[in-house]
C-alpha cells in the first residue's frame, strides 16, 4: 500500500524496524541518541547552540502550539494568527482556550497571507506582541513565507511563533536568519518521515526564559522542558517519552542527511506534487490551488461535480489499487487531499495518478467533469 | 537485554513488531482496531457502555492526570491528593499549575494512605469535591487501596479520580464497583504492556459533561474528545494519534486476555516481586518497603552502605550481566529500583537476582551490609 497522506507519512522501512525494539530511555546508550537528535534538530532549524535550544514534547502537533503559545505569550496576551486555513483555525482555538487574546487576520485559504496585510494588523493594535503563522497549511496545501511575514514583524518590531508542523525540514527555513522568530516548531511524523509521538520546538533561549512560570501549566511550560534538561545534566525530558518513536526518528534524521537534507528533501517533495499536479489536470481534475500557491506538501483537488463520485468510495477504489489517500477534507468546498511527503517518489506518484484515473473509471465518474 | 524497569516496560516480540508498520489512523481498516481498543479498555476499567466513555489521549501519564483535574475540577475548584510518594508530588504540581486548589495530605511514602486520614481530610473541609489518589506509587512500590480510599470518599459524598498508570490491568479496580468514581487513568506502557505513547481516562459521561467548557485548555479538554468521537460518527481522535503505539496496544490487549486477563497479571507480576523481594533479602541487602506494603509492580530496595557501592556503576555491573534497571531513584533516601513489570517472568527475576549478586560483587561490596 502506497501512502498518500500528510502525516503519518510513509517511512521507510528502516525506520519503522527501529521502533520495533525495547528501550530505556534514560539508559547512558539511549542519551547518546536522544542528545544527537536534540542537537541535528537544532541545526536542521537553523539555531545556533547557546542562542536556541530543542525543546522536545510527547504527543503531537496541536500539543506543541499550545505550549509554544503558553510558554511565549502570558495570560491574556495578544497574538496576531493569519487565519487561512484550517490548521489556522485550529491554532486560534487553542491559543483561545488557553486564555490568550486572539486578533484574527482572516484569508483565503488559497493564497498566503501577505507582508502587508500582517504589518496592517500590527499597525492596528500596538497591544499585539507575536504573530503565529502556519507555515504550510494542511487544510488547502498552500505555504505562507516566512520571508514576507518575518519583515513585517521585525519591522513592526513583534515576535513571530512558526508552526511548522507540516513543512520543517523540507520548506527552507533557518532560525539564524530571523531575529524575530522566537520559535518554530513541527513534529517527528511529517516530513523528516519518522513515526508520529514527539514533537519540537526549537526556541530562542533569551526569549522563552523571560516568559518562564506564565504557562498555567506545568506540561506545557517550554521553559520548564528546557532548565529540567538543564538540571539533569544529560538533557532529560521530565516525563515518559515515546522512546520508539524517538529511535525511529534517529535513523529518519540519518536518512533525512543522507538524502541531502533540506534542499534534496524539498526537490523531491516539489517534483512529487509537480507530478501530481499535472497528472490529475491531465486526468480532468482540477486542483484546488492555483499553481503559484501550490506548496511541496499536498495536492487538494476539487471533487468531480458528477454525481458518480463520492469521497469514500473513491478512497475505497483507490485503495483497491494500492494508494491510500485521506477520506476527509479540510476545505469549505468538497476536495479530495492527495499527500505527496513521505517516503515517496516521483514514479509512485506517477502510479498514483494512473490509480486515481482508475478509480474514477471504477466509479463512473465521466473525465473533463471537473467543478 | 533484560528491562527491569516500570515502563517503558519490556514487550513481547509480537507486540513490537505490530509497531514497524505504517497505518492512516482514519483509515476503515483501523478504525475497527481502534474502536476495539476503546472496548477492551472500557471493559478492563469495569465501565459500562453508556455509562463511562474511553478518552484516549496522545502523550504520556502526566499529560492524562492534567487534562483529568481540568476536566472534572473547574479552575479554582479543590482536590484532596494524597501526597504519598513523588508521583503525587508531580500530580499536586500539575494540579496547582492548572489553576486548580490543592489540599495536600502528606504521608511517608512507605505504606499506604488510609480511608481515616481520607475522611478527617474531608470532614475538614467541604469545599473538597474530588479526592486523587496514585494507585500504584512508582517512587516507593506501595499501593494505595481504592477500597479503602473509595468508602472514605463515598461516606462524604465527594468523587475519587484513580491515576492508575502504573498499576492499571495488574491490581484490581472495577468502576462499576465504585460509583463515587469519576475517573481512572492509565498509559499503554506499563501493566498493559504496550508502548508508550497513548494514555486512557476512562470516565463517567454525566460526570464529564457536567464539566464539559472548564478545562481552560482545548488539548487536556477532555469532554471535547468525547464529544469529537460522537460527532465523529466512529469515535475519532482529534488529532494525530500514535499510530505505531495504538497497533502495538491492539496486540497487547490481544496477549493480555490470551494471559488471562487482570487476575493472571497480576498473579505473575506478584509472584516476580516476591521472587525479588526475597531474593534480594538473602543477598543480604534491605527492601525499602516492609512486606505487607509492597505492592506487585517495582521493588525498592536500600543502596548498600558500603562506600564500594555507587549507583550507576552498579547498574553498569548489572547491565553487563544483561540486566537493566532505573540509574536513578524516587525515594528521599538512596535506593536503587527494579521493576517487576512487562513481559518478565519470576524465572527472568531469578536471574535478574543472581546478577544483582554477581554485579555487588563486581563492585566489592560486602553482602550483609545493607542500610
Amino acid at each position: 500500500m502506497l501512502l498518500l497522506i500528510p502525516g503519518p507519512v510513509q517511512t521507510r522501512p528502516e525506520v519503522r524496524a527501529a521502533a520495533a525494539r525495547d528501550y530505556a530511555p534514560w539508559d547512558n546508550d539511549f542519551r547518546v541518541v536522544y542528545a544527537s537528535i536534540r542537537e541535528r534538530v537544532l541545526a536542521i532549524a537553523g539555531g545556533v547552540p547557546g542562542e536556541h535550544a530543542t525543546l522536545p514534547l510527547q504527543g503531537c502537533g496541536h500539543f506543541l502550539v499550545e505550549a509554544t503559545v503558553r510558554s511565549f505569550i502570558p495570560p491574556g496576551g495578544k497574538l496576531l494568527i493569519a487565519q487561512n486555513g484550517s490548521y489556522a483555525d485550529r491554532a486560534v482555538r487553542l491559543a483561545t482556550e488557553a486564555g490568550r487574546t486572539v486578533v484574527a487576520l482572516p484569508g483565503p485559504d488559497t493564497r498566503p497571507v501577505t507582508g502587508e496585510e500582517i504589518a496592517t494588523a500590527l499597525a492596528a493594535d500596538p497591544a499585539i506582541s507575536h504573530v503565529l503563522i502556519i507555515h504550510h497549511e494542511t487544510g488547502s496545501g498552500i505555504v505562507n513565507d516566512p520571508e514576507a511575514v518575518g519583515a513585517a514583524v521585525r519591522a513592526a518590531g513583534r515576535r513571530l511563533i512558526m508552526d511548522s508542523v507540516s513543512a520543517f525540514g523540507a520548506l527552507p527555513f533557518s532560525l539564524a536568519d530571523h531575529p524575530e522568530c522566537d520559535a518554530v516548531l513541527f513534529t517527528s511524523g511529517k516530513c523528516l518521515e519518522g513515526l508520529p509521538g514527539i514533537g519540537f520546538c526549537v526556541a530562542r533561549i533569551d526569549r522563552l526564559m523571560a516568559g518562564a512560570g506564565q504557562a498555567g501549566s506545568w506540561t506545557f511550560d517550554l521553559a520548564d522542558v528546557y532548565q529540567h534538561a538543564l538540571r539533569s545534566g544529560w538533557g532529560s525530558f521530565r516525563f515518559t517519552p515515546p522512546v520508539q518513536a524517538l529511535a525511529a526518528f534517529d535513523v529518519a534524521l540519518d536518512l533525512y542527511a543522507a538524502e541531502g537534507g533540506q534542499p534534496a528533501r524539498h526537490a523531491r517533495y516539489a517534483e512529487n506534487v509537480r507530478t501530481l499536479h499535472e497528472g490529475v489536470t491531465a486526468l480532468g481534475l482540477t486542483p484546488y490551488l492555483e499553481r503559484r500557491h501550490q506548496g511541496p506538501v499536498i495536492v487538494t483537488v476539487h471533487q468531480p461535480s458528477d454525481p458518480a463520485f463520492a469521497l469514500q468510495p473513491f478512497v475505497d477504489a483507490l485503495k483497491a489499487r494500492g494508494v491510500l489517500i485521506s477520506n476527509f477534507h479540510n476545505t469549505k468546498v468538497p476536495t479530495f487531499r492527495v499527500g505527496c511527503i513521505g517516503a515517496v517518489t516521483p514514479e509512485d506518484i506517477r502510479g498514483a495518478v494512473a490509480a486515481i484515473g482508475g478509480a474514477l473509471e471504477d466509479l463512473g465518474v465521466r473525465r473533463r467533469e471537473a467543478a
